[in-house]
């Protein structure tokens, strides 16, 4: 099919919705974990996490306008702390039911039945079946023009991983771990390696490195 | 393992970035096709595509700091246009090739094998071989203060992609069109889907619909 603007204007919203959504490829499937000022703990799955740089270790997350109650992100400018927790095969299916509208008063690990974890005295709740953890620490955040859409920038200050799934030059192995790689906003797909590059030069044909 | 800031910061340069490059989780491989404003086409692979919004239907990249010369962002902001291409498994060695150091006026299309397609009368190059490409049309880009990358912000003004993979709903099969998950910048991965789920209530488990 060749759909140009008019043709994308003119889908039916829902369509268009999981159409854009599904074809910007795959993203990782987190849970982000929060807590009020007030002490009410807060889980929602995010397929909106990005790479911004290594050095320092910082961390992308979109938000949609700010035009309605949005706990997570209001959570994390309160408290500057959040968590990054890795969906896997064992909970993806409790990790989806975070996205249903809870009130406000409902936490949603009660809500979908995930534990805390309060870890190393961090002051948001980490997911306890999560194979790959990160305290986050917020940095900043901004308002896109194009959108309104929020983009907060958090440094990653604490990573919780099982040694044996990390390299020794710091790859980690995420099928080791059961991360999944998730489509739009629904589907869950675990993964298989097809190969490992190494750095390209010119000239040169790549080598795995597997 | 437990690795605290100090650590982090401890770490061996290389061993850092594919530390946390690779436990950010899965993210999209794509080609992003440009033409300079003097004709020179330029291709380049990038794992930082990330979804803005539904409604326009806007798409968001990450660039490193403008401080040395970034072809590709160049292109994009003195033509207005570029191409994303998903990279599959029968084109993801060339498409790694893209990420070599080549002089300016050497095309990554010839160097890397990968042929251009000119679709459409658009004005920048898509990949001949890729299943799925969407025509692009620049919107805004910002720096961010946190690190100095650049965010650049893209509306989807074409969608080319095969009628057999894009469901009723509007789901797009990223599986049958071969498209491939990454780690890093380095590890390709092919996906089996577990599930797809529908919209999550409170007070439902979450009911498959594959």
């Amino acid at each position: 099919m060749y759909l140009d603007t008019q043709h994308i204007a003119g889908l039916a919203k829902d369509y268009r919705t999981t159409l854009v959504n599904s074809i910007a490829g795959f993203k990782s499937a987190n849970l982000v974990g929060t807590v009020s000022s007030t002490g009410n703990t807060n889980l929602c799955i995010v397929n909106s996490v990005f790479h911004l740089g290594a050095h320092p270790p910082l961390l992308g997350m979109i938000f949609r306008p700010h035009s309605v109650p949005r706990d997570t992100l209001e959570n994390i400018l309160a408290t500057g702390v959040y968590t990054i927790n890795h969906v896997h095969s064992g909970i993806y299916r409790a990790a989806h039911q975070t996205s249903a509208r809870y009130p406000r008063e409902t936490s949603e690990f009660a809500a979908s039945g995930l534990r805390e974890a309060w870890l190393e005295g961090f002051a948001a709740p980490f997911v306890a079946a999560s194979t790959i953890r990160l305290a986050m620490t917020y940095r900043d955040h901004q308002t896109l023009a194009v959108n309104n859409t929020v983009l907060v920038a958090g440094e990653i200050t604490g990573i919780h991983c099982p040694d044996e799934i990390v390299g020794d030059d710091g790859y980690v192995n995420l099928e080791q771990a059961g991360s999944l790689a998730v489509i739009g906003l629904d589907s869950y797909h675990s993964t298989r390696r097809l190969d490992r590059l190494a750095y390209a030069k010119p000239g040169r044909e790549p080598a795995s490195i597997l």
